[in-house]
């Protein structure tokens, strides 16, 4: 941690300032630069709520930390990349990964075609909502459990993974008995109840950015996962919130690379929700796989046009059979192959 | 809602999306312009999702709604301003309303110092945290319901209310045995299975705005906690995340009165977490009594460099009081009180 | 400047960041911590540059600069106030000044029958576009020396000081002719050819924050023209972008305490650009006087319905004179005054 | 265009708007829904401001364009993809373009170094900055006319174009003599005197995004040189401003495939700026190929550490062969090819 002093602070509040640093169980390192001086905060304490609360003394002008706060997810702590395992699939590794269906699960005939369809496509896992976040109490909120029995259906007729996301902790454990992976959604990544419990159950997690969320805050909650026992946690980029209205998110595809740089953790990229239009998913997708995304979290739905939900986002099958033929070529590129 | 179609759509495309809106009980009225065909669809229908869906139409270029999507929280179902009672006191009335204490419950000694100073200065609530939910699972993480005890013992000592924050649904009625209103924190605006259960607590609630979310989000999730059966609730403008990196965040004050032209709720500011530097307190606090603000929520603890958390942007006692001071005479331009 | 090394810097990556830091002319100094190196570089060299670009420096994780780049427009540097002249008029003392006008000259009525309006109701300043960035080519460009013409005769009529917007460098000459002030827009805050020229002209500058600035950015626009040898500049905040859309801009207000804090020079609020709508300018002035702002510059149009720009955001005269009669009272609390 | 009336408007306030639409030269259309009057404006008058302005009168919700505001520059007018000359050579055509070279001309040294590496592994353009429009003005502001003799020079030795940024209109004869595309840097996107003086000069251009920029605003820009007379104009995405600090800017890839939707101008990406970080060019080089941008623009410099602005973006001359060899075999892909 690096205190920096106002140009005006006086030798008492220097001295103060030090005296707290090694109240705190730190050792105080003084730089006098010819303007101004700055105090290192170097060791291992406790306290370092208290050392940022030191902004708050008379003298001082900003606390800058050194230190990434998030560990176990770091690539400092652990160099090689992560594998997540889903029974024989492996999230991470040279296989790319492609979860793929409906924004929400609406009716048996409209998920076992979706199904079958992504499937034959070349997926592996099969998405579907049964809990919905809605920004509004009057949209559709999901069948809830209702589907995740159907989730479970499709995957006894497909034998695709299942990711299904959970809105409260509550919820977790039976979700966790329906879904192969347990999917954390954007408004709820500081829901950290939620994050907490995640951290306690026997399922991979796949945790979205959150629209206005930083990458260090992505790592944070991840770290929260990991810190209380689960470190099965997949990462996933799905467009920040911006000015721009032209998309419904700005993609952030530069994160991708990014999180590899300081995690080892897999990185999915959402380009469905991110972009909030149709013909944006394939170009997405493309950069995806270019830019080192692990996987693909793509909305499929037989009909758009009479969805409950995102419908101007989803791709038909033929679509989505179309992305899968045209990004395969760009995984090959990456030494990394889908079937 | 207005369907605008592309500049190039065809006479079957118009007439399919004609054909749709009436399945979805909807009329159409069809305005030619020199380019473009532009289709208003009237009515009451159940199916708003599906003419979002349109867009996903071929020869759809946008689908803009034209009516609010909130009703219960809106003026213009209310036209008169809602009153928030907590027994005696009124919140959206005449008297200004000040909510002051620390950002988390410590200690015993620090509570009941925090709760007699702001008492003597002139605030009707106490705040303080017993739930934190903290962006780093290394910060402290509450007192729980420890704290939850030490702010009753407040209450009883002082006569002031007390608000407190719920991080989740399962903690809602364990809080609301101890607290007079309940906090929803801006990350949890968005926590739906949260607004729900507040809908079911005879509990006024002081929602806070996502720190990245619109107004009319903030709204929406206000009327989920309004249509679940709970209309006592106080919104809170705490600051958004721009890019702006001098302050916390960016306190948009005009919000206030655009909240006060849109829903019949009170509003409050909370200039501490919107500031994050306690010099920017008082002409912050100032500003919101003059954009017309029901009321403050601002941090205070006896020594803001020993905080556990938020001290950079703590009040002491004493500043705490000539902020008092000092907005008593806006207050008073405004027609209204504060003791 | 703080260099922080990565974890896993060599100690001979170590060495060469210190001798690089010596041959640009500073001293470096190491501090090592558990996990991490970080070094100082102290003195007062030409080469700041060179020392940001030690971030593309093997072993290098971030450069952190301690300094505000900013001098001539610091507080630190002259801690009291900034009083602009213009001929009896002084702006940043304890007068609070009113800018008012027309978003664009348009025609000798329009702008006549304004300049009377405003002057009754107590302005000191007449604005009034008659060059105009606009975003589209298709828009009105405004009426150019014609328009200039038209400001200096109504000064001649009002006694009002005129201030008006010159867009390119090649224009400050003949802008100077007319107007005692000279405006940058938000779209030139760094048009840098623009500001150098606004340093060697004899005119107060009034100089607009960018809609997407930085404070940092803004002081370092005002330090162009200020070490080009024009101090005579006054900041306006006129809102930034967000992903808000409920207002035209966010106004950020705390950025008027802010710069108040860090530079001398006088800043004022225009409410019109920043909000963008008629019922909210009232409430955003009160605020502006409260938080500390020097003065306003409004928009008023005697039909703004019939406006050739902005005329969602213009007050009518008799709006006008409402606002100038609910602000003094704000304005005598902050101990200046307003005829 | 639509005006949505408020849902308490009177019989006298709709009949008062569709008179003023008739007295702009529009005919009104009127929509009458259970809830709101909803009145279309049609026509191709010159008034379209003045129907902004009806957002002024009483009873208006809110005024809603239908129609783009540029036509030149868009799809719908020319529905085939321009491709701009420079010489033999041919900017958003089959052949993937790459401009690259430092971020300022520092010494005739250092730029043939450059041009002849960038030659050498395939570049066809090469950039320098003569003219820097910097942040602060103590930083290195450029060569100038010394800069662009240098860039001359290099064009001679080495047969590549030369491009180079432009900061002011009076600049743009002179830069026109010695460059074969003049750039215009972000902040000058808005810079409209700028632009008109482009669009009567008989150069290509490079108009870069503003870095807070919509997309419909840098179609603007774009439209005021095609409107003025150029139309050989080159878009180019380098990254938008956001709440992540992560990246120096947040690329927005997905502008690439809307620009192609929306417009027919070739679209170039620039790593470099978008991501700030050496380590990120080339994944953000690969998705800006995957995406459909027709070439791309990068900072190279013989020795980054050395450089007198953007240091930590740029390339070495070894890390650029890689990136060329790398993305070869996505523009591939793309059915395009790069020498």
């Amino acid at each position: 941690m690096i205190i920096a002093m106002r140009s005006d602070a006086t030798e008492e509040q220097i001295t103060e300032v030090c005296e707290s640093i090694k109240r705190y169980g730190y050792s105080p390192h003084i730089i006098r630069g010819e303007e101004r001086v700055v105090i290192g905060a170097v060791g291992h304490g406790d306290n370092k709520d208290h050392l940022h609360s030191l902004r708050a003394v008379p003298g001082v002008e900003n606390v800058v930390p050194i230190l990434q706060p998030y560990k176990i997810v770091s690539r400092e702590l652990k160099p090689e990349k992560s594998r997540v395992r889903v029974g024989e699939l492996e999230i991470g590794g040279s296989e790319f990964i492609v979860m793929a269906g409906p924004c929400s699960v609406e009716t048996r005939d409209q998920l076992m075609e979706t199904a079958e369809s992504v499937k034959r496509a070349g997926a592996q896992v099969l998405r579907g909502g049964a809990y919905k976040p809605r920004t509004s109490p009057y949209d559709f909120q999901g069948l809830e459990e209702a589907g995740l029995k159907l989730l479970a259906e499709a995957r006894r007729l497909t034998g695709l993974k299942i990711v299904t996301e959970t809105v409260t902790a509550e919820d977790v454990d039976l979700v966790a008995e329906y879904a192969d992976i347990l999917q954390v959604g954007a408004r709820n990544m500081q829901n950290f109840a939620l994050l907490k419990k995640l951290g306690r159950v026997g399922r991979p997690v796949l945790l979205k950015r959150g629209m206005s969320s930083t990458i260090k805050e992505l790592l944070l909650s991840a770290e929260y996962i990991a810190s209380h026992g689960n470190d099965q946690v997949i990462l996933c980029e799905r467009g920040i919130r911006t000015f721009e209205t032209a998309t419904r998110n700005t993609l952030d595809l530069a994160a991708v690379p990014v999180l590899n740089e300081l995690s080892h953790l897999p990185v999915l990229v959402d380009p469905s929700h991110a972009t909030g239009k149709r013909s944006l998913v394939l170009p997405a997708s493309k950069a995806a796989v270019a830019v080192g995304a692990d996987g693909l979290i793509i909305e499929v739905h037989p009909r758009p046009q009479e969805a409950w939900s995102d419908g101007p986002q989803s791709l038909t099958p033929a679509d989505f059979a179309r992305v899968m033929d045209e990004i395969r070529n760009y995984v090959r590129l990456e030494s990394r192959y889908l079937n």
